[in-house]
């Protein structure tokens, strides 16, 4: 039985979400060692998002292939009596036997959560960047739209070489300002996100916002094809991978 | 000149407000540290509640002698700089040379919050008491109408032997619940609180909501003036002390 799973966590405590030698560190690594227990053999858990070490989710999607007598609703509950304190499964359901969590996301929407001016957040502290100088959010949203559409995003992409295409859709990028309680969300929406591509986006961005740079200097980020001419690589704990949706409806 | 500061910080690495033996791990001992050095000679400063080791702020209050030639505003912009992340000033104005934040106040706020039923919170974990057993929230409610009123609370101080008056007024206890995000927060408000008293005042209603105890059984508990008769302590992560005020107004 093929199953998909909607999960919440609190990234700070691990190396990001794909297994890697220390498999205790991982996302991934903690589901798999909860659901290999359930199921009584090994099992691999797919994640549509990759996130890197330090980012959150409030709805990562993930699909495993595995064998139990249990519902879904058992399945939820089991994981989340096993599974850390970090990490919640916010529900299970069974899937087409095909169905594939990362190969088959239409889209991913992103947010990372800023603050600005003088105010020091005290209690969503690890779940936020501080800004120091103030913000320029008009130039923000011009440059936003400059990024906005079908282009090559290798500028904004960490790793060095990319065999595979490094085109991809960005529907769009929303910036919600609160002046009051000097905070902003960035959104980004996409078909797709290369390594670090939100973070150094969101770098860049910030980068306009503070007057560094020009809206208009996009265009030639973008052409450069180059990661030297993309702004600073925003740090990890603002950065929340919000939603993946499978179909246009669930966008 | 005489100073009021409101004050918001996350409990959760600290001994609590009051200053012992070891300062640096205080709230109290960590504002003393700065304004000392921003004066230049010793400073006391008086809390206007003693928030125990784990228990947070969103809005206590504070004052503090000194002398400075600084503004009131840049007497904050100087605490949030050396302050640690944890601990933040929200405000600080000039107050009347005889105003003690502890002993003028008029009345506080404290707020706990609970999440309940089978959902993980993950964001906010660390700021909040999980209960599995599902509450009667009506049972509650009844049982917080015989605890309002002033009464001596006696039975609701850790403290075992208290020379002073156990007698206090609460204003009000207000349940409100959010069934749809399995969260509750319990509101009280009084004109002083004893030792512990909020935490065995939440341990107590949420042994009637779970059916342990009955809503008329607090007449009893508060005639016991005997700690043994309420209830448990509810953990201090919960805690929030939220509002102090030195006049009706103010409330």
């Amino acid at each position: 039985m093929n199953y998909k799973m909607i999960l919440a966590y609190d990234g700070a405590r691990y190396d990001g979400w794909q297994k890697q030698g220390n498999t205790q560190r991982t996302i991934q690594g903690k589901l798999e060692a909860v659901l290999s227990r359930l199921a009584g053999c090994p099992v691999e858990v797919n994640g549509a998002g990759r996130t890197d070490a330090g980012v959150h989710a409030r709805g990562q999607a993930a699909s495993v292939r595995m064998k139990t007598d249990r519902s879904c609703c058992e399945i939820q509950e089991y994981l989340n009596r096993y599974l850390p304190e970090d990490i919640t499964v916010l529900s299970v359901e069974q899937a087409p036997e095909r169905f594939h969590a990362r190969l088959n996301a239409a889209g991913k929407r992103y947010r990372y959560q800023l603050a600005f001016g003088g105010r020091k957040p005290v209690f969503d502290r690890k779940y936020l960047y501080r800004v120091e100088e103030p913000l320029d959010f008009q130039a923000m949203r011009q440059a936003a739209g400059y990024l906005a559409g079908s282009h090559d995003f290798r500028s904004f992409c960490s790793l060095r070489r990319m065999k595979k295409s490094t085109v991809r859709t960005l529907f769009g990028i929303e910036i919600l300002e609160d002046r009051e309680q000097e905070r902003a969300d960035l959104i980004f929406e996409g078909n797709g996100f290369l390594y670090h591509m939100v973070r150094i986006l969101t770098g860049t961005l910030l980068e306009v916002g503070s007057g560094k740079r020009r809206p208009e200097d996009m265009e030639k980020i973008l052409e450069a094809g180059n990661r030297e001419a993309a702004g600073f690589t925003a740090p990890p704990q603002g950065l929340f991978l919000e939603h993946v949706w499978y179909s246009e409806e669930e966008r």
